[in-house]
Parts: structure tokens; sequence; C-alpha cells
């Protein structure tokens, strides 16, 4: 999702307009003009997990746009005062009622285009009943050969998965880093 | 450093109120009471690297506040339309002027006290001459038992240093995720 760009100035409410300042920066800037606040725009994180349970994978089939009716892994936007961990699980809670232990970090996908880095940590589920919230359809346990590859909602989601399953079989799990063009 | 709270609409400029949106968000957020707009404040991501030249690394003598006058790692505030790694080699440019192979991630660090995530990718130096940017004062090389570990600019500098000297010693590079409370 491409952020609208920014109109008005958050200190004063006057209309921005978008020039490089003078303080020696090099990219155009929102600037106010009446009282000279320089607004930044920055990438977004999206923290998630890889929930699992024995040889299956957690899948959320959502309920809300982008992508309704597809399934994703549980994740969504990072918040102020928390960690990547701990969105992560905040996250696999809300979207999926999940229970299970969060391990360690396990991808990072650069999606330039929209200004946003998604990060995976997986999760070892310690049960396999499930209390989706609102933002989920159904959470459902899907092993690699039932996993709805044509169905996955995001790329991010896709290439995780690829990532996981590979790693299973080879018995060791990496951190894996990737560029979505 | 922390971010001042959004006053106005960045749609329309009229002043926010902060409350908990009706679309079953739980936290509050900066409302329009005239267009409706809900305004979200997320974390933000610092980009930069570990240069070294053998035994050496890389820091930077900041001409800036915060930390004037202290040394750090290259690294600033993660940019629209680039990748992580993108903006830890566009920073350690700006910089220090250097001349380098960007290499794999080393460390993430989350700062949530203040909203931020930082990110250190590996940089093997190609050349031991800098030519720093107006935000450096001076561009040093430093082998470990020369690091100015007092008068090191920020906790996730620190920390990084001190991962990458202890996988310099063992001889095996990982990735090093770590909380700064």
């Amino acid at each position: 999702m491409q952020r609208a760009p920014l109109k008005h100035c958050k200190e004063c409410g006057t209309a921005v307009v978008y020039r490089v300042p003078d303080d020696g920066d090099t990219k155009p800037r929102a600037v106010c003009p009446a009282c000279h606040t320089i607004h930044y725009e920055n990438p977004l994180n999206v923290v998630g997990t890889v929930p699992y349970w024995g040889d299956q994978v957690l899948l959320c089939k959502r309920n809300i746009e982008p992508r309704y009716g597809k399934w994703t892994l549980p994740a969504g936007f990072m918040e102020l005062n928390e960690t990547t961990a701990e969105g992560a699980a905040r996250e696999t809670v809300e979207e999926a009622g999940a229970q299970f232990e969060l391990q360690g970090l396990f991808s990072l996908l650069n999606v330039a285009r929209v200004g946003q880095v998604h990060l995976f940590y997986r999760a070892r589920l310690t049960s396999d009943q499930f209390a989706p919230g609102t933002e989920t359809i159904e959470a459902r346990l899907f092993r690699e050969d039932e996993i709805p590859w044509d169905e996955i909602a995001f790329r991010t989601v896709k290439e995780t998965l690829d990532c996981y399953f590979a790693d299973r079989r080879s018995g060791h799990y990496g951190i894996h880093t990737l560029d979505i063009t």
C-alpha cells in the first residue's frame, strides 16, 4: 500500500510545498511555508511470524483489503513502543489467536517500491487451536504440499514460506534477506 | 530522538484529536474531526555499516547533534525508494566518502523507547582514503584496542562494534538481534 503524500503541515495545518530544504538535504521534502517544519516520510516495517506445528504452517485467510480472501502469514504494521519481535507476536495473537513460543528472526524482505520492510520470526505453536480476530476469516494449518500457492496474499509471504520449507528440509534455519522488486 | 506528536491533519490541516478510532483499532490515533483521516505513527529504521579495513574499523566523528563530537558508525534514517542495504551504503558514502563492497546484514537492534530499529551491514573497504561529508568532522580507522569506547555516540553502535570484534576473533560472522532498553 503506497501512502498518500502529506498535504498540510502537521504542526500548524498550513498547506505544504515540496522542495529541497536549505539545510544541506538533497531530497525534496514537504516543507511548511508558515512555520518552516520539514516533514520526513520514511519506510514502514511490517512484522509477522511463521507459526509452525510439526510439519504444518499456520496461514490466515484475510477478512480485509487488500487481498481479501487470500492467505497470509500473520503480520501487520509495527507500532511505536514495541520491538520487531513484540510486534510480530502481537500480530500473531490478533490475527490468529494462536498460542506459541516466539523464536528467532527468520526473514527480512525489502519492498522498496512501496516503502516497506517485512520481518518474519519463527514461532513454535504450543496448541493447534486458534481464535482468529476480525481481520481473519479462517486460521488453518497447512502441510507444504497443501499450501495454496496461487492464493497467497503477498510476495513476501510466498518467499518466506519458500525459505521456511527449504530450511526445514535441510534441518538448518538461517536468517534470509531478500529484495522484492 | 523522539518525534513530536502530530497536531494537524495532513490531508486538510484541521487540528486533530487523539482517540481510539471506530474501526476496531485498540490504540489512540490522531484522528481528524473534519475529514476523518486516521494518522498512524510508526517506528523508523536507521541503516548503516561496519566498514572494515583489515583489523581496523571506520568510525566517523559527528559534526551534528545529537552527540556532536562523539564517534559513530556511518548510519542514518532509511529513505523511501531504497532498500535497507541501499540506505546503509548511501549513508556510508554521505558520511564518510568511503569506497567499499557492501556485504551481509550484521545486526538488527530495537530501540523501542524512541521508536527506532537500527540495522547494520558489514562493508569491506576497498580504500583507506575517506572524504567525509558535512555531517562528519573526521573519518578514521581504529583497531579494536584504539576504539574510543567512552566516546561512542550511540548504544546501538557500541553493541554492534562489540559483536563485530567478538565475531572477528571467532572467525565467524553471524546476524545479531538485540534489544536496547
